[in-house]
This record gives structure tokens, C-alpha cells and sequence, in this order.
């Protein structure tokens, strides 16, 4: 089949091998897939990836022992957990010490023209959404999941700290669920297409306000400085940028006003896919590209310009 | 009056000026005062204090406008709030922008004769509990902040990262009430003593299990990314210390494994209080020595020595 793969550096190949589905996992074979930051981070070499990267996705399932989900339009949870630890009995699937993850750890992904995945993670997609909108659910998923862990009341302020593409969906999916975010970052040109899409912006370096809650999606280390500033005392603040990794960080203000810090990473796809449905969000303005699967280095390139917001790549 | 006075040194004093009680404050004689590892890092030089240290007391109010007060043995509350800005009035005077803290922060302490604090901060002591015990309300105070910030479910398993004094009072604080913490600690002596005092311990370098939730209070950088290795995927960690001040910290376990972390500071006194008053917590094993205050100086030098817990200043 044909693939995007990634060894030592990234290249299209049109003879990568067929996914062998293992039992109780099904084929899917890709229409259009979602290149993302971890993407861009793995042509970088995070994780220490080799094979097929991409993990959001929008296909139909072609090879299943399952017959509900047969010939079913389908989008796919990530990790696949190995179903007999104690982590996965508990339902925590997602953090299995043992898991694979889709295009990120040890499972090839959606940059090619299959994909495997346990019949468990696949979810049908309803009619009303169409293929190219579906391939979101994943990036919103991950925006939901703050729903999941904190209860977040509607009268509390809340700055989305970055205005890249994962502050951005956050903010979405928050006035998706009519919360009013501020979202604080130094780009104009992005702040601007931000409120385009109807939301509060703010420049982040003169922001002074205390907030109840401050969600760092900066990916940069300053970010959750930034946002142990911007966090009134007692308030929270919701991790979910891996870049402030091995940062010289002063802890001290966490404990001196008793914040919450909350780590957060992927969710459930059911809540996404239902705001989708019902029409809360809209996430094609976000759409600045769309790539053949053959064209897939050049749509990475595409992708590394940060005011693209979301590269597609269309494999059938 | 008498008092220990930190002014880029430690020194006894014969006439420092007594305390002056503001509108709404009382004055007390301390009877019994602990030097606790906050007053050493005083004495070192943190938080530029000035002035006389000491925070942790027992006494009788000799002067008050308040007759509910006047005569009155009596614990209190070192932070002093504003009583006028936004969060004082929502009942947050601990965190309080403009507040002074006592023998820490703008307010002469008490490893003195006297000393001053708002009514408000003033709480009786019940007959029960003898002054030498009732020092120990304010760092208890502390460890009971815990409940009042985070539920934790008696089947959950605990582990109490750090040997050392706070490590200690928030385990016995969690055994008082039911708990079965673990301390995991670096230190034969403190451990085996620990032990003495019916808490189970570990050598923290080779705990290998994965606790649900992990208390900080190793007072190291270190501590903060052992909690991060011994909590469990979407388990909890608070952090009651605040020496992990500007270590270079990877966070990033926090967001992939989506760990909530809990800063906890100060408490109110009066669940601690009455954990003293019912006998669920018996503090008096941890004195090591007690002190004139005319001997001040010496008493911080006792207290340097890390095998000795809780070294007492006898004021009258």
C-alpha cells in the first residue's frame, strides 16, 4: 500500500506492506487523515518513531470479524491498550503501561491507505458528519477530556494560554460547551484569525488578570509560568502541553497558593463526536490545506508553517 | 520585652519593644513557641525576613478588646488578611495579597514575651490539651489541609515522600484520622524512630509500587519527581513542599499520565485542634527539647540537627 514513513526521515513509499489485523481488530482503510504537532515533533524525532505516523483519521472499515462494524464509516481511539492489566480492568485503557498508540508508539498510523485497530477502539461516525470533519473528533477529544477530569462552573474565568493549534481547539470546544475563554498568545496574525472565529483573545504578555482557571496549551516552557501567574490563588491550572519538559520551574507558587494543576492528555471520542453532531463546533474554517497522500512530505511542509492551522491529507 | 531577633543575624534581646495591638488585634504572652524548618530557612536568610521569627504557639491573651478573648489560652492563625479585598471576602484571608504572616512576613513573631494578632485569628484552647501540645496545632493545622483540599478515599493507597518533620506530622495527621500512609524516607534513624511512632515506612530508593496518591514533603528537588514516578496514572500528588524551587523539572509525566497535583499550604486550626482534643494524634513523642528563651540561639542550633524533631522555646 501506499505509505507516509518515517525512518531517520520522512519519505512516501508506495510499496509499504499491508496492516495484518491481530484478533479482535479490524482494517480501516483511510479517506482523510490530520497532520497534527506530535506529527511534526515525530519527523523530529520524539518518541524514537519509526514506521507510518498519523493518528487522526476519518475512514471505513474494510476487514472484520466484527460485523457491526463491517463496511461502517469510523473513526478510531489511539491507544490500544493490552486489555489484561490491571489498568485497563480499571478501564484506564488509555494510560496501559503496555499500550501502543497509533502513529506515536509501536502501532503504524493514518498516513497510508490502512490502518489496524482493536475493534474496541473504532466508533462509527454518524451520517451528519462528514469525513473531513470527522478527522477532528481525535484533536477535540483531547479538548474534552478537560471536561471529563474537572468540573469546570460556567461563571469561572478562563484563559486558554496559547494561541497555536491546540489553544485554539481547547477554546473551541470551551465556547462549544458555552464557556467564555480568553485565549492569551503573541501571535497577531493568529490572535486575529482567532477572533474571526468568534473568540475572546488577548495579548499574553499584557494580560493581568487573575483567572479561576488557566489552561496552558503554549507548548512552550513558559507557558505554565505564565499560567502560575495568570491563576488566582486556589484556582486551577489544566496541563496540557508535554513541551515544558525539563524547564528550570519554580514550584514554589503551586504550593505558597494551593493551585490545582491538572495534567491532561487524550480523552474519549463519544463527547467530541456528539458536539460534531450536534452542530456545537464547526471545525472546517480551521481546514488550510488538503493534501494527496502522494503529496504527503510536501503537506508536512505545509504543515510546519504555524499559521496553517489544519493540513489534511486525503488518501482516498 | 525578650525576643529572638533576626536581623542578618540571629541575637537575644533584652528590650525589644513590645508589640502595639492594632484596632481589632489582641495581645499574648507566649507560653511555649517550636521552631519549625521554616524558622531555620529564616534564620538563613528566606523571605528577607527582618524582624522576630516564629510562628508556632501557644499563650494567654493579657490584652484585648474582645471579652470573649481577655484571659484566654490561646493557638492562632499566623496569616493575617487585608479583611477588605476580593479574596479575603470570599473567606480566603490565608491567601490574602496584602497579608502579613506571622514572625514570616511584616509581623513581629513569637519566640518572644508577646506578641500581637487579629481576634479573628485568635482561637481557644481547650482545657484538655496543655500549651507544650497545643504548639503543635499550627504545623498539624498544615498537614490537615490536606482533607479540607482533596478527598481521599480510605482504600486509597498513600505514600508520604520525605522522613523529615513535615513528613512526619502529615503522617501522623493521616494515621490520626485513619489512614495508612506509607513514609518512604532516605534516613535509618528517622525511619526506625518513625517506625517507634506506628507508621509504616520504606526506603524510598527502592519503593517500586504505584500509590493512588503521594504526598510531597521530602523539602527536595528530588521529592517532586519521585512522586511523579510513584503515583499511579491518574493518581495524585500534593505538594507540601516548597524546596523544589527552580529545579529543572520535566513535566511532562504529569500530562501523559494525567496526574492532578495539589499545592497545600496553611490550614485552619480548629479540624487540628480537635484532632488534639480527642486524642486521635499525641504529639508530645516529638519534643526533643525545650529551650528558655533567654537560650534561643542554642535552641536553633538543636534544631539544625535534623535528628532532633521539635525543639520548644519556654517563654513563661
Amino acid at each position: 500500500m501506499r505509505a507516509l514513513v518515517f525512518d531517520r526521515k520522512l519519505e512516501f513509499r508506495g510499496d509499504y506492506p499491508d496492516p495484518v489485523a491481530a484478533s479482535g481488530e479490524s482494517v480501516v482503510r483511510v479517506s482523510f487523515a490530520g497532520i497534527c504537532g506530535t506529527d511534526l515533533e515525530i519527523a523530529r524525532g520524539y518518541m524514537q518513531y519509526r514506521g507510518v505516523p498519523g493518528h487522526e483519521f476519518a475512514g471505513r472499515v474494510v476487514q472484520s470479524q466484527n460485523s457491526a462494524l463491517r463496511g461502517k464509516r469510523v473513526v478510531g481511539e489511539i491507544n490500544a491498550g493490552c486489555g489484561r492489566c490491571a489498568t485497563c480492568s480499571a478501564g484506564l485503557a488509555r494510560h496501559c503501561p503496555n499500550r501502543t498508540v497509533l502513529g506515536i508508539l509501536g502501532r503504524d498510523g493514518a498516513f497510508a491507505d490502512f490502518l489496524r485497530l482493536p475493534d474496541i477502539n473504532l466508533i462509527p461516525i454518524p451520517d451528519s458528519i462528514h469525513d473531513d470533519v470527522a478527522v477532528f473528533v481525535e484533536p477535540l477529544a483531547a479538548a474534552y477530556e478537560i471536561f471529563e477530569q474537572v468540573h469546570l462552573a460556567r461563571n469561572q474565568t478562563i484563559v486558554v494560554i496559547g494561541d497555536g493549534r491546540l489553544g485554539t481547539i481547547v477554546a473551541l470546544a470551551l465556547k462549544g460547551e458555552k464557556y467564555l475563554p480568553i485565549v492569551a498568545g503573541h501571535h497577531r496574525e493568529k490572535l486575529a484569525r482567532l477572533a474571526e472565529l468568534g473568540l475572546e483573545t488577548a495579548d499574553e504578555s499584557s494580560a493581568r488578570d487573575k483567572f479561576d482557571v488557566a489552561i496552558d496549551c503554549s507548548g512552550s516552557e513558559s507557558g505554565f509560568r505564565r499560567a502560575m501567574e495568570l491563576v488566582r490563588p486556589r484556582g486551577k491550572i489544566i496541563l496540557k502541553s508535554t513541551a515544558a519538559a525539563a524547564a528550570e520551574i519554580n514550584l514554589a507558587p503551586i504550593v505558597v497558593n494551593e493551585i490545582t494543576v491538572v495534567g491532561s492528555r487524550c480523552g474519549r471520542f463519544q463527547p467530541a463526536l456528539d458536539a460534531l453532531a450536534a452542530g456545537r463546533i464547526d471545525p472546517r474554517p480551521l481546514i488550510d490545506g488538503t493534501f494527496a497522500l502522494d503529496d504527503g512530505v510536501a503537506a508536512f511542509e505545509a504543515a510546519k508553517n504555524p499559521l496553517n492551522f489544519k493540513i489534511l491529507l486525503k488518501a482516498s
